[in-house]
């Protein structure tokens, strides 16, 4: 059985895979360590196209920083979340003192739950500026970062993926680095799972709309990737509500032939259905978030952006980037 | 089987019952008009306590304008919606020209599914200082408006009802008007349900949390409530879609009495736990709302000030009301 | 006497000029027409190198459009300012029904007056990925419209007009018109007059820090530049209250040798001096606003923006624009 | 000459006479001590009516806390800001276990510069209602905290003093501190003084229009006001130049007889009638700013919450008071 279940994190996708064959999938690696307490970081690796197919991820590296106690702000256990997601950054890309680096924050500002790209943009070191007009004022441990936020296909009438290509075209980055707001499968991840991935961004992904890529591809230079739930899809939860019951009933129907038939006979199809009666999505899709959602935004941005920054310039400490934010 | 989802509808609660019993509820009266194209109102009078208990709301008058058009930006749609919502609060208030009305926002305007409320304090024409400090500003059609968005018990650490009270107590209004974001059952009725009620807001109703009420009884003044639907609870979703399969099992069983037995043996706190386990509500509640929240909150606190600025002021027109706002 | 003062408005640089001569200034032409109750219209043309010498601004047609009665209120006026500032823009384009528009929204969106041009994104009915991806849906009254919003080199590290440029490459439109956040000499024009002009953008104008120009030059299509007032730098302030006073002591000196000597010798550099004392510009530009100018800017992105909408879109209403945006 | 140039920071009102007699002003003891380096304290104190009538200010203490330092981003002198900033609290305030402290945030949340109030009772750690509804989750070194935002009469229709009389009499606190954005006389303070008197909030006073004050004779309970200047009025600006052109002139004509009286003779309310035809208020007050205001308020905020959060709690680390928050 297939699912229609949307997820962005490639660690959720391997594991609804895997839970129902119970072995390990073929062309997909993983391993997973406990960073630090309550930090676990879980790397897998899709090593074919066999692997592509089976977790339906395209070919690459995906790490994914999981983060429960982010929500407690609990400073240092901040500041260790910002060093490992520098860390991971710095795992996928190689970058020399001359490098660009060109960060793309995906999303509507407007829209709370997609707003943690373009908040992102806001919140990185940007220093191309300071190289090109007053290149005595750069710090020796800064490299070059440069930020847009290009907005929706909505909001601008051109895909996403035309802007970021006119712009990487003219600004010829060394590295592209887009950050988006991704649905997951479960509400428990919201906020607190960090993805990074040497794939880019997928058509399709994210919760936006998007029609291209953001990938070498595409762009025509490296690009990672960073995403992180911000909703869950309410014909999710619905979905999910349906197969915990049906696991549970076929288990009780084990001696009776015409109820296990009948079980097995409602397939994916019936269940969207039934879940699509709950949800009118007149107004466009619907999503599950936490009430304070703002908020959880915000911290979602400046961990992002302070991962990068860490990760980008050579050297710079939390406290260096505070000063020269300001 | 009594049910656990939440709804802060009157014309769902009865719905709800209703659609189990297929009768008319005793205790409960309710007419339904189409008052223009698009336009539907369904006004429900609880008469008797035995109606208080069938469908869970205090004896009063609760007064649904449904208004499916609305997302549709049709400017004089809009303008016969805010002129019969301004019809039907003059139905459930009795004003001379001399009364006092004023307007509480509750809900948190940080939190943009909750933040109706103290928006239409700022789109509602306060009056009450013209009144007082330079009367010879004010044009005869006005009548005294004052209005206050109290915050919420986590932002103040103040029960919203006493803070309304000790306004109240100070002020001396003749009518106080509580306006609040409210949860329904359904997510077709985000955004376009709009409920007026003359028993005031009662405590645990809306999306936040209220232990308090602001009713006839707390305040000492008669209090209106209006209120519209920004969100369903993301558990709702849950429960209606296992409600869906199991009905439609019940259907299916009716030869298979072990499947029969087995299915009526689910209850209501099962089905709570299923959902559960789906839904992780670490993050505080969780709940549904279309994408674009923001702009439909916008929408319905403009509706909701024109309604009430047409139904207190005595003759003031749209236009008249846009031009004195500046 | 050439002043440092600054302003974006070609209107207001010739009456500067003039101001001070009492003549015509050869190379610029000047009408006025008023074109309704509170709606007076300028259309100044520098036409020689000679008239671009006099006042400070490059060969071109700047259209003014002063619109006081904007702030009360009134509908029916905002919709004659928006449909006269759609004849004035059509004066200056010249497109077809195949031609393509890109609006550029200067400035930055998190600096209440730096935002009026992001703000206009926002509000036009863009259409291109209508004609692109669901070209059934069509309006045949719709022209194709997109719009971006760049941000600000302090943010992003990146010239707006690099952006642009990349942008405009891959996207190649017919027409750019680009929205800026305007300075101008005196507060009374503060929200209420906006500036069209065919020639583009030139750099150092408009209230952010530009160092490239959006012109036909750099952009290599014919560009519009929309421009209003937000803010007066307090600098001018400063300056003008001296001026003032200067010019009546040496009004009553004209029997006083001395002293006339004495106001004579005091040069522009030591006035600016003097108001440099009075301003520490230490937490970067100071800027003089009406208190109240978050209201101002929504409502100064509204009329932009359907201008634009009435003048681009060939026949939509502006209740159909109002639909569409929905 | 009496000055129509407004300030409320005492410290200035202080220096605006000093500077002019060039003496100790009777009824006003004043100490300055550098408390850090780059935190200078000023402690003023107005002793008799003579001292009230000589600064314009009512008897009683005066603190301020120069932080010129504030808008590097320097993240350890804003703790040491902080803990001084709470020290000069403490010595204004007798509080003990048992004290409930009500926050009163003035201003206008729509309006940048006025949002100082309103942010700080976002960010001020309440806690009356956990003291009330949970007690076991306590911590023993919290006291009780309460906060309102009231908002401001253009909005409410309600003078703020007796929305805040009513809560007072109603929730019974100990303490009331009432937070304002301050007017100061000079663009150097904007953001980087922070002023703490123990006489409440005089009518008139702060950025908004108050024409009731916030004070221990109006509320019944000790007041403590802390304000920071956000603004500087445009008026002030013009009128300081006009100034420092006079004093200028003044000395250069010590010889000449005629041009010493003119000058003489250019009294005060001639002053501000230039300054008027430079500035037009149709618009409301028109006041001065740092382009990047937005940002500065939520700094400012940040650390006025803080000191209170470090003064009122008793024990509570900023690290405590991060997690609670959260």
């Amino acid at each position: 059985m297939k699912r229609s279940i949307r997820t962005d994190l490639a660690m959720e996708a391997r594991e609804m895979v895997q839970e129902q064959n119970q072995i390990d999938i073929p062309g997909v690696k993983s391993e997973t360590v406990t960073a630090d307490e309550d930090i676990t970081i879980t790397r897998v690796e899709v090593v074919s196209p066999l692997g592509e197919d089976n977790i339906g991820k395209p070919i690459g590296n995906y790490i994914t920083l999981e983060i429960p106690g982010i929500s407690d702000g609990d400073k240092q256990y901040e500041e260790q979340v910002k060093v490992h997601l520098a860390n991971e950054i710095r795992r996928l890309v190689q970058l020399n003192d001359n490098s660009l680096v060109l960060i793309i924050g995906l999303g509507n500002w407007n829209v709370t739950p997609d707003a943690v790209g373009p908040k992102v943009v806001e919140k990185v070191l940007v220093t191309r500026h300071i190289f090109e007009y007053v290149p005595e004022q750069v710090d020796e441990r800064m490299r070059q970062i440069c930020a847009v936020a290009p907005g929706v296909l909505g909001i601008t009438g051109i895909e996403t993926g035309e802007i970021v290509k006119g712009i990487v075209d003219r600004v010829k980055p060394d590295l592209v680095i887009a950050i988006d707001a991704l649905a997951s499968r479960k509400t428990s991840r919201i906020g607190n799972t960090i993805q990074v991935a040497d794939t880019g961004i997928n058509p399709g992904s994210g919760i936006g709309n998007k029609r291209m890529g953001l990938t070498k591809e595409t762009l025509g230079v490296p690009t990672l990737a960073i995403g992180i739930p911000t909703v869950v899809y309410a014909h999710t939860i619905g979905r999910d509500s349906l197969e915990m019951l049906l696991t549970e009933l076929v288990d009780q129907a084990t001696n009776n032939n015409n109820f296990t038939q009948l079980l097995n006979g409602i397939d994916e199809e019936h269940l969207d259905c039934l879940v699509g009666e709950v949800l009118t999505e007149a107004l466009g899709d619907l999503v599950v978030t936490p009430k304070e959602i703002d908020l959880l935004i915000d911290d979602a941005a400046g961990i992002i952006a302070d991962g990068i920054n860490l990760a980008i310039h050579n050297g710079l400490s939390l406290e260096d980037v505070s000063r020269y934010l300001h």
